[in-house]
């Protein structure tokens, strides 16, 4: 059993294609060095509304947006991951996104976050709908109408919304992010860095 | 001999921090995979502009601004490279570039760009100053003032505006950036990447 000290924080989006990259890597990884994954799911909007973009810098910024659509076709490639170019970008993931709050503590985090990432992201799915949510759950057995009930409890939407604060207080201005300790890693390029030194902190 | 087909065009900008680490690593990854590198030295300043900036993302950007110096830290200790955070960033390289286009078919632009280099990002020196191009050509023995004289030619001046324009019509949008056939790869994280599919290419 890894100590809670061998730890690495993941600061995720599920409207976010990097963020899918790591979220579909991470935990065989993490198991492999004996970490444990601290999920920190938060909102990009909030973020980025900060830097003055009303949307990602994908869609702002159209030579780039066209390039990362074929880096995301390499990167899927290079990792033996499926991959279809969502027909909207981003999606709306605050329900998503409040589910994650819910699941962070829980053993479904994992299985709930991959799911959620391949219907954003192999089979064009609206994550954005309730409908989609609670199928995604149901699929996993879960109490779908329970679970998206204490998603949207007020106390859930703050917890959400001060982590989202806590974000731009760690100076975190993209996703994913991971934290080891206060060392801070930008994009799923570092994951395998992050690692490292978490492993090496041992 | 690689046939001038195996090559792989290497878009750069002397002020620009990750093109130091590709600067530094291309010519030995090249040669290791026979390929032939073709130096295409280009103004960020004009691409940048255009995107509606007046300097450096990671100068419009502080928090972005501030990961990318301990990211600059960490990749150089990766990669074995010297480094030192430049008291000023950007700087000018209009000149450093205009002489780097004259290098690009000779033999000494690997030497000319890593000293260049060096200057900026080691040794905190102005290479927008004539008077340090002019010393770093001197010390690769170079013709100093006929080359400087050459790189000031209003002829050349136009080439490196043309391949300026030439790169915002290829969706160049950063530096370093790779082609490899009208494969584009930016950023010295997909340099390997880059390198892989020239050699696969074959």
């Amino acid at each position: 059993m890894p100590t809670p000290d061998l730890a690495i924080d993941f600061w995720f989006e599920l409207a976010s294609n990097y963020s899918y990259l790591s979220v579909m890597r991470i935990e065989a990884l993490a198991d492999d060095a004996g970490l444990v994954v601290r999920w920190r799911p938060f909102l990009l909007g909030p973020i980025f509304a900060s830097l003055g973009w009303n949307t990602s810098p994908f869609n702002l910024q159209p030579q780039k947006g066209a390039y990362v659509w074929t880096d995301m076709v390499r990167q899927c490639a290079k990792y033996g991951l499926a991959w279809r170019r969502p027909s909207v970008f981003p999606r709306s993931s605050v329900l998503a996104q409040r589910v994650a709050m819910c699941a962070a503590g829980e053993p479904w985090i994992g299985a709930y976050t991959k799911a959620m990432m391949r219907a954003n992201f192999v089979d064009d799915r609206d994550i954005g709908a309730e409908a989609t949510v609670l199928e995604v759950l149901r699929a996993l057995d879960l109490p779908a109408e329970a679970i998206v009930a204490s998603a949207q409890h007020p106390d859930n939407k703050l917890r959400l919304r001060q982590q989202t604060e806590r974000a731009a207080q760690l100076g975190i201005f993209g996703a994913p992010t991971f934290f080891v300790g206060e060392e801070m890693f930008w994009g799923n390029d570092r994951l395998d860095d992050a690692i490292e030194l978490a492993r090496g902190v041992r």
